[in-house]
Order: structure tokens, then sequence, then C-alpha cells
């Protein structure tokens, strides 16, 4: 009877190894992931809030100074990727100690919950940002829109640029809450 | 010995039968939730299509006229909440075979990814018609683009009402999102 007491447990502990492993794996890339969204948001940020241009009119003595805080979709996309970066950094605390509590379910619930909002968040703000970028490189003849990057060139080119970080951090994002599913229905 | 193999059957069925029941209470959540997403993003989607305004200037026998596709933001709403519409559609099975089969795991996963990239379409060409009518509105001064909200005013109001479809459907889906990862949690 002690015997077969036991028999049940090895058993359990054969089959349990593998998907072990792979809910390591999975924090691992959760982990990576994370890393990755953090780099990805605080370069947007910091290179959507840094861009400026000053310009002299040529024969005037007028200097026109271009700033991302002209546009308040800009000023959205720059607070929308620092809410976001500051989220990932006291989020993975939480994703480490998935290491340790592999079999963590309301946490990984939590990170569930506050991932799909903060990625809502981003989205929200890298489309708004990717609409007036748009709008400054091409202008719109129906709205009498005009475009105004053939006088600020270099401020477009950077406010272009500092969009990637953005979106390649909203698929991370988008990775970690599938990863975040396969990870809970593996209990 | 046979009193004692009959007991611990018995004891799971018991803890058993509260874990279904909220299975249960998740899945119906979900497919009513899916509901009002349909008809969330369909009222978005035509509402903003059929949105049409001709106007006639004073003392000149030109006729203008504005409609949702002047403007590429505004397609692309039409478009993203015409494609989630579909899919939500399109789901409404899945999501009714969880009733029968409440254990499903593959499907959820797979509900969970669709959800999250239909979400994130969803928002994209919500945020992206925000900024294009909150310009039409306001317009920029830095950037002088002006308002056409004055001209067209039957024409803008229509547009603002169109977007609360959409960001009641992105509520809807999130929490989708969010209450499959708790029946997933349950297995």
């Amino acid at each position: 009877m002690k015997a077969e007491a036991v028999e049940p447990g090895e058993a359990s502990t054969i089959t349990a190894a593998p998907k072990r492993g792979i809910n390591r794996g999975i924090s691992i890339a959760d982990l990576i992931l994370r890393g990755v969204a953090v780099i990805g948001t605080f370069a947007s940020a910091l290179a959507m809030g840094t861009t400026t241009e000053t310009l002299t009119i040529f024969a005037q003595p007028i200097m026109i100074r271009a700033k991302y805080n002209d546009l308040p979709s800009l000023t959205f996309f720059v607070i929308a990727n620092s809410i976001v970066c500051g989220y990932l950094v006291l989020s993975i605390p939480l994703s480490i100690s998935h290491f340790i509590r592999r079999e963590a379910r309301i946490t990984r619930i939590i990170l569930v919950i506050f991932d799909t909002a903060m990625v809502e968040l981003l989205t929200a703000g890298a489309s708004a940002a990717t609409v007036v970028v748009h709008l400054a490189h091409k202008g719109n003849a129906n709205a009498n829109w005009l475009a105004i990057c053939q006088q600020f060139n270099n401020f477009c080119e950077r406010l272009s640029g500092s969009l990637v970080g953005s979106f390649a951090s909203i698929i991370m994002i988008m990775l970690m809450i599938i990863a975040s599913a396969v990870a809970l229905s593996r209990h």
C-alpha cells in the first residue's frame, strides 16, 4: 500500500518535467521580450522628446522653432511611451518571480491585465503619432492641410524614426500576452 | 482499499463543480461581450462609412462634398472596424463551443491570439480617426492646419459619434482577453 502511494507521485513528476521545461522557456522569453520592450519604448520617448529644429527664415529676422509638443498627438506619444516604459520596468521583478514560483496563477493574470491595458495605450499613442507624422509629410488636399516637412526636414525624419521603437515594443507586448496565456493553460 | 480509491474521485468532483460553474460564467460573459462588440464595430463602420455632407457655397455655383474617404485615417477606421466585426462574427461559433467543451485549451489560446491582434487593429484605427476628428474640430495653429468643422458641421458631429462604438468595442475585447486568461488558468 505504501509502494502504491508513491507510484502516482512518481508518475506525476515524470509528466511534470517537460511541462516545467516549457514554462521555464516561457518565463525566459517573457523576461527577454520585456527587456527589449523597455528599450524600445524608452528610445521612442527619448527620440521624440528631444526632437527640435530651429529654422531661420531667409531675409527675415524671424526664427521658427519646431518641437514635438507643437502637436498634441506627439506629446501623447511621448507620455504613452514613458508610462509603458515605467510599467515594464516595474513588472520585471514580477516576471523574474515566475522563475521561482512557476505555478503562480494570480500574478500571471495580473500581468495579462496590465499588459493588455498598456499595449492599448502604446498602440493608441503610436497610431496617433503616425497619423500626424504622415500629415506632416504629405498633408491633405481635401482638408487644405499643407505638408510642413519641406521646411522642417530633419525634424520630420527624426519623428518618423522614433515611431519604430514604439511599434517594435507593441509586437513584444503582444507576444508577452500570448506567452502568458500559454503559461496559464499549463497549470 | 476500494473505499479509499473512491474517496479521492468524489473529492475531485466536489471541487470541480464550482470550477465548472465559473468557467460556464466566463463562457457566457465571453459570448455577450463578443455580441456587443459585433454591434459596436458594425455601428461604427456604418456610421462613419455613410457620413457625407454636401455644401453649396453662397453666391457661387460650386458644390463641395465632404466624405469619410477624403481623409485616409477615416478610411482606415472603416476598414479596421469592418475587419474586426467580421472576425468577431466568425469567432462566435468557437466561443459557443466552449460551453460544450469547457476544458478546451487550444481553441482558447487561438482566441486569445486573434483577439489580441484584432484589438490592436481596432485601437490603431480608432486612435487614428480620433486624431483626425480632433484636428478637423480644432485645427493646429503651429502647423497651420485650419479646423474644417465650421463649414462641415453635421459631418463632424457624425464623425465624433461614430467613434463611440469603436471605443466601446475595444473595452469589450480587452475584457474578453482577460476572461480567456482566467478561464485558461482554471485547467
